[in-house]
């Protein structure tokens, strides 16, 4: 086997490299202005030893770094562009901060980029991850498992193996979206209509069974595939018209899509509430006092899951630096139960 | 001096712990599973040994983690509300992956978390960083530089000490500013109006300077001060109106701060362009189509500085990497010149 010695010290790299500690302190912090023959001899002085430099040494043994990362399973456009995205940030960059751990998001251009995404986080960069927008089939949850980052996820996660060590945020998509039908019944409509999500994300799939939950008989007429924008929503809306003119309410997978919806409504010559009253899903400000008429919507508080992920998430960590245990004893149900659900309130504006 | 040996292997940290070479690696890399008395008798022989795993070590030599840092001095609720953040992080996201570089998102809630990012930076977890949006005193620069990293800055920063050695890439704002003031100037206006930007920033400074230029003579009533938002713009177009009722032209700092100006111009009655002529600066879509009329505006290619920024930082690391020179040898005026500056160009549409 291989002679091993104490930790080599800056001291005896300087010594092997005849340089000055100063040298190689320079040198192997990336600063500038060494020369090259002199920053070579450290480089190779710092690999025939294996100094580790002390920063490096410390979080090898704390394993801390105070970053964690945040990853969004959409490209960065969508990122950028989505209003929800933006919430949920603000919520983890508050709670994060509040315990100065640097927020490190990592952008993509799309679902290619992701292997990129699990080597970083496999890099020993950040001490968890927090990682939302999933999509069925989508291979990061494998890469964020196999980097062996502690993770903690945005929605409830679509997995059919039995997995029960997943620790997740969601808010109560299916009991909400009952509410919201519920309300709509409660008005007398009869042919209640529903835009869907994207279904390959769990959100929009417990919604659209939470409708289907309080009107078991609604047919395929009754409901329209949208993708949580507002653009789909007006398609869908046209298709809903075309397909059962006679509908007398709508209930829409998320704001976004219902102002769309609302656009569609408008331009059809019915009018909202008295023809065909409408919720959405969100409460996402300012979009849902914005429309015309404002919008009753199902309220969920997005920033607070935010909150709730980065806070679990630094919860397990601290656990786990004190116990010097491993993260899953952060995931038994004395610590936090695997899936933490917030209740959803439905707000009461203009449209239903 | 310390005693010290070849570096020590993966074998001798298993030897030394007791333990399976499986079981190091599973530690060493933060997988779940390993008991806890384990894991600890694992961590306290790395630490005796001094090891380094693999990928640390690796990354010390050849020092490329593949990974870019973007930082912007603005709290995370800016970057992701104003439209110039996203466009820029088009432009640098595109290039990044177009390298198969990691874009890492360093996001804070104020200048006070600085010193946080700072000290991610100097922690060896990016090759390189592009910062933006300095502002004058700003710590961040300093922090930067401490940190050694590599750095492109978009926009010029303004520091007096006659510092040459920074790289940055900059839009022509003065000339911009200028053709501005010209074309309205050469409308036959004699009022012209400049609603100014943050003068905290080297753009908004440069785009006064530009104006000066052109109108040397414009009295201190004929500028106010504006923000880069459109609130201020309709603040700064309500103080000149009431200063100067018949001024005949506005040249606003950028196109959000028109918006806001046109907004006021419209409540108090005047006709654009008839009465007064409006030019904003930035061409940012959709706002400068979207507003009312469409807006005249000095257009500056913000996705295209991005891309150069990262263009620029990928460059000087490659060539970094490849002579195992300083970075510094990438800013030599045959490789880049420090400050690289984008012309502008004013694109019609119907406010002037």
């Amino acid at each position: 086997m291989t002679e091993t010695g104490p930790r080599p010290t800056l001291e005896a790299v300087a010594e092997r490299a005849g340089v000055s500690r100063a040298t190689v302190s320079r040198v192997v912090n990336g600063a500038h202005g060494v020369r090259d023959a002199l920053a070579e001899r450290v480089r190779r002085a710092v690999e025939e030893l294996g100094y580790v430099p002390n920063h490096a040494a410390r979080s090898l043994v704390t394993r801390r770094h105070q970053a964690v990362a945040v990853v969004a399973a959409e490209p960065e456009t969508r990122v950028f562009a989505d209003p929800y995205f933006a919430q949920q940030l603000r919520g983890i960059s508050k709670e994060l901060t509040a315990h100065d751990n640097q927020l490190v998001l990592l952008l993509t251009e799309g679902r290619e980029d992701h292997a990129r995404v699990g080597r970083y986080l496999a890099g020993g960069h950040v001490d968890g991850a927090l990682v939302f927008s999933l999509h069925l089939h989508d291979p990061l949850p494998g890469l964020v498992r196999s980097a062996g980052v502690p993770t903690v996820f945005g929605g409830r996660p679509d997995w059919d193996d039995g997995r029960d060590d997943v620790v997740y945020v969601d808010s109560d998509n299916r009991g909400g979206a009952r509410s919201a039908v519920h309300h709509l019944a409660g008005l007398g409509r009869t042919r209640i209509a529903h835009i869907t999500g994207p279904l390959d994300q769990t959100s929009a799939a417990d919604r659209l069974a939470g409708f289907r939950d309080v009107r078991p008989g609604a047919g395929p007429g009754l409901v329209a595939r949208g993708d949580f924008t507002s653009g789909g929503g007006e398609r869908a809306m046209r298709e809903l018209l075309d397909r059962c003119p006679g509908l007398d309410a709508v209930f829409a997978a998320n704001d976004l899509t219902a102002a769309g919806a609302l656009r569609v409504l408008r331009e059809r010559g019915r009018r909202v509430p008295d023809d065909v009253a409408v919720v959405g899903f969100d409460d996402m400000l300012p979009v849902a006092e914005q429309t015309d008429p404002p919008l009753t919507t199902v309220r969920q508080d997005i920033e607070g899951m935010g909150r709730l992920m980065a806070r679990l998430l630094l919860r397990g960590l601290d656990r786990r630096a004190a116990d010097a245990t491993d993260f899953d004893a952060a995931r038994t149900p004395t610590a936090a139960p695997p899936g933490v659900v917030l209740p959803t309130t439905l707000v009461h504006r203009s449209t239903a």
